[in-house]
């Protein structure tokens, strides 16, 4: 089902970090994971950015509220299958039950705990379920469980979502592992439903949070399946410091893997978007501004129409053209308008181009991979999503989400 | 498969107003009618308003081009079945020598012909076949083909599209007919697809062009299926003053006529949307601006989330919490939102309402008609759109459409 994703292999243990994962009874089927404790060692930095969307979930409020009486926090728990949101009080104070429920079985501050939740909205959090199962949990906390916990928060995801690497730095070897989930209501305003990142290098906090940020812009901000921001959207990124190598933001080779495991990570989500079949890249060129390329590559990439045309591999342009024409761009200029479809010409100076023949458009939308390229002609700035096709699959899944 | 919408009965000729309808090959099957003529009588006032997709149609290029020049025109020649869209100057050629044809047959001007096409974008117009149709589309002109009209002008329209109306003013009888077309790419910017109404009122030029802005404004402009805006939108508004009676923008029980007619004629294309199994009315009250308020209600009319469950009947109101909560308003408060679905309330103050029950949702969800209500408690503003819901139905028509 997922476009060219496979499960994860070779996922390094991050020094400094120790996961478990466990079924706690939240999701029905027992076999499945549905809790997952990260446990950070001290004096490590840790970032994080959170949903943009007003109606934030519980566990985002409570984590930004401990994120600022412990800049530093010891843990990380995860539930899949509820995602506390849009329950009012009773949320916020299941969740810092299953804080307190940590904090009481690790023996440090609740405000020392980070929660996070994922799954269906506006149901109450059994957290008396969560609470049984964290002595468990926390007894088989391992440095090599970082698939048994990408598989723990999964929703709708057909597949775990890790990726992995290691480079050497003075002579070290540094370490980076990162894990992500999500599939719909995907359109992050600062970070997708929920993903998790790691070095044992050392980074200065404020370092750190500068890398986050600009981690996220380039990989979980520009990505779409439906064009919905989550309620619990969050990205941690931790920087154990535990191989004993510190690294700036100024690390070129560093900050290459960090951003190729952001990317991938962000792109694992659309490639197993929510009824997939195509994974689609939409780049937007010579645009007056950058906010101007964004807008005209979200209209494409949210435009029903173009999404089932490229679902039916239909090479039924004239509604990409209609996308960026009803796009919020004040300043658009038809008539410099180039279009490809990979390298495909459709459009050049707005006008259809004459080497262009169906059969080219049908070769090129029959690929799994497809990008759509639109360069404006008109300023130096650009932009780059990716996205996925609207199949019955999407209706399916999220008409029968709940029952 | 529409919901609650029949096919016409009853609609009234209108004095200077005749109509015809053929099949001219432009469409495969010979059985359905792809080209319509109406004819209006000299002397009457006509106004227009038309997409605002910048990739607008050659079409609508040329009919602005021919109001210009003759801001009464006496013929308006429609297309189904071929959008004439991304067709570049061929296009606009394609679309003035029907013009042509008409005029040459009628003995006017071919800027006193407007053109008007709906259908697959990016193809050729085939406008020889229009051209060898329009001598006997002429020839069959007749005041009582208003139901043949609307069922020419079709595409995946699943009924045909027309409201009438009579009234008595000054003791004399006065007609309002319309049809319209339109069931995907709907999210006009100025008007639907294509609509048509006219009347044997008397209405001078200028009132009659601000009644037909007033009027789509409550119409066509509040409708949305997809969000994805047509390149080929046009509503024209014609009245012939045959009746003798001469009417003001002002003149109340007309106006209501009329605006009746036009938010029925919007609310048929959205009972007909693609795939459409629910009628659902957005209203969001008591907003800082009618921007904010219409910002909110597409936005929850826009989310795919929103609609598959609305498709399902599934009560999964933190959706539509969701998609209030990523709009971009930036005074939105949480904390003074209610919201309605029907006439159970789902959120008081931002926070679950205490009398809610699953059972009260699912039994609002369960009915045909949907009402969802927001009330920001913020200021003196309000908006009110209908939308559908999102099925396999609406992927299945859209995948499908050129194979």
């Amino acid at each position: 089902m997922a476009v060219g994703l496979q499960a994860p292999t070779a996922l390094y243990p991050v020094k400094g970090i120790r996961l478990s994962a466990a079924h706690s009874g939240i999701k029905q089927d027992s076999a499945v994971a549905d809790l997952v404790l990260v446990e950070i060692a001290e004096g490590s930095s840790v970032a994080a950015v959170f949903t943009q969307n007003r109606f934030c979930a519980a566990p985002v409020t409570v984590a930004r509220q401990h994120l600022l009486e412990v800049p530093a926090p010891r843990f990380l728990l995860i539930n899949s299958g509820n995602a506390n949101a849009g329950t009012g009080n009773d949320g916020i104070e299941a969740a810092a039950r299953s804080c307190a429920a940590v904090a009481r079985v690790a023996q440090v501050n609740p405000t020392a705990v980070l929660p996070f939740s994922t799954g269906v909205i506006a149901t109450p959090l059994p957290d008396e379920k969560i609470t049984a199962a964290v002595p468990a949990l926390h007894a088989s906390l391992h440095a090599d469980n970082w698939l048994q916990a990408a598989t723990g928060i999964m929703t709708t995801d057909t597949l775990p979502k890790a990726f992995s690497r290691q480079l050497m730095i003075d002579n070290q070897r540094v370490s980076i592992t990162g894990m992500s989930k999500g599939s719909g209501m995907i359109r992050p305003d600062m970070a997708t439903m929920l993903s998790y990142v790691a070095t044992d290098a050392a980074i200065d906090p404020d370092e750190l949070q500068a890398l986050l940020v600009r981690s996220v812009a380039g990989s979980f901000n520009s990505i779409t399946v439906d064009g919905d921001t989550s309620t619990n959207d969050a990205c941690v990124l931790i920087a154990t410091g535990a191989s004993g190598v510190h690294v700036s933001n100024r690390q070129d080779d560093f900050v290459t893997a960090l951003t190729e495991i952001f990317e991938q990570l962000a792109q694992a989500i659309i490639r197993d978007g929510e009824g997939a079949t195509k994974f689609v890249t939409i780049e937007v060129e010579q645009a007056s501004s950058e906010d101007d390329a964004r807008e005209i590559a979200y209209c494409i990439a949210h435009s029903p129409l173009v999404k089932t045309a490229l679902f039916a591999s239909d090479p039924n342009w004239g509604r990409i053209l209609a996308a960026i024409g009803r796009a919020r761009v004040d300043s658009l200029a038809i008539e410099r308008i180039d279009l490809y479809l990979g390298t495909t010409c459709l459009l050049k100076n707005g006008l259809p181009d004459s080497a262009y023949t169906e059969a080219m458009g049908q070769a090129a939308m029959d690929n799994e991979e497809i990008t759509i390229r639109v360069n404006l002609n008109q300023g130096g700035d650009s932009a780059r999503i990716w996205t996925t096709d609207l199949s019955y699959d999407y209706v399916k899944i999220n008409a029968e989400y709940r029952s």
